[in-house]
């Protein structure tokens, strides 16, 4: 079996997989990661694992990684199964890598715009000839919200949890709600519309904590996705063991 | 003649108008201001002034506007020519105030949607009857920016200053200009089609700092003017000499 461990900026999630096949996920907080990682491993079969760290880790996560299984710690000179037209590929970002492999395993052949509504959005795209091309990055759904209190002193700081989809806002609050939540909604709309100019056949992948607020939102037709990243880390740790 | 003081963030502006004529805007910082005020009242006859403050501002700009022109201090209870139907009226910023009184004013007895470019981007609707209705508020260019490096650590703060159209980016800092600037394009042309699905004769003004970069990407039609706002004061402060 194969565990695969995504650690972001403030949470990590723990992926089990049989070979292609998702059986488990936990998400858990630095303090508990140690404590979360023995269970699993005592628990399940775990013969190689995947790292993939996009900030400053506890080591001590590798160190017992490393121990116990055989670790691929994912970087700028992982083996990736696709070609890399990035003109700056040290600067891309390892959740971006994953992104695009996930798309060239499960839609080889095909035009495909991956859209991650994280902490930033991130908007990546395959070509049907398995070639990376790069893509779009803006600011994520609370980093709006927190930049608009942060950077003008005057706005107060909210969240979309409460949010009634409305046309024109009638206060501060569903303001700010409606500019940012179908200010988003437009934004993703209209990058799928300029790719599908030159890609009629595009494939669009919605993944990323906010999708399923997003997705309902899109006039655009898409697949809806909560595990695209971590599918695509199984599939490089996968096709590293091959290699 | 009338003066219009408009104090934001980081600058303000002085516009000089003969009745409903634009004659003169000087743009300065705070350190500037009280040497200006002097140049400005010295070379010109200028007998009514309003001020309008989104920040807190030096009171000797007030003291000396009262001692020199009969001021108007623009705030939530200043008699403005329109019905605000917004539910919390004293949250409104006055900006926004602004903004639909030169709409009432330019485009009388049409549906207009107002999109200000600015620290934040507004949008502000009023009716053809005359009637403020809301709008929405999200995050402006400059501001994602910020974001996006202030919020991650591992993002470079970059500006729109040399961007080149494209569509897919290929390095980090085209990846950021085209999620912000193309982003903010499809947030904006969003918002306008979903206005034009109830009001198919909307008039939309498309104003505020960053309004010429973003105008030559909009699909929609629009009108682009740099003194939308300021208009609107001096539309202010005519009404209120005669009321």
């Amino acid at each position: 079996m194969n565990l695969i461990v995504d650690a972001g900026n403030s949470f990590l999630k723990l992926a089990v997989f049989e070979k292609n096949t998702l059986l488990k996920i936990h998400k858990t907080d630095y303090a508990e990661v140690m404590l979360l990682l023995e269970k699993v491993l005592g628990e399940n079969k775990i013969t190689h694992s995947i790292l993939a760290s996009t900030t400053h880790l506890n080591p001590d996560v590798l160190a017992f990684l490393s121990a116990h299984t055989k670790c691929l710690m994912l970087s700028h000179q992982t083996n990736l199964p696709f070609k890399n037209a990035y003109e700056t590929p040290e600067t891309l970002g390892l959740d971006r890598l994953a992104l695009a492999c996930s798309a060239v395993k499960q839609f080889p052949d095909q035009n495909t715009l991956i859209v991650d509504a994280g902490t930033c959005v991130t908007y990546d795209f395959v070509d049907k000839y398995g070639v990376y091309q790069g893509g779009a990055i803006s600011p994520g759904l609370s980093m709006r919200f927190k930049a608009m209190h942060n950077f003008t002193g005057k706005l107060p700081l909210i969240s979309a949890d409460d949010y009634e989809a409305s046309q024109i806002g009638q206060s501060t609050k569903a303001s700010m709600q409606i500019g940012v939540v179908e200010g988003m909604a437009n934004e993703i709309d209209g990058f799928i519309q300029s790719y599908q100019v030159d890609y009629e056949d595009l494939t669009v992948i919605l993944t990323g904590g906010d999708h399923q607020l997003l997705s309902t939102r899109l006039k655009n037709s898409i697949f809806a996705t909560s595990n695209f990243l971590i599918e695509g880390l199984n599939f490089i740790l996968e096709y590293n063991k091959n290699t």
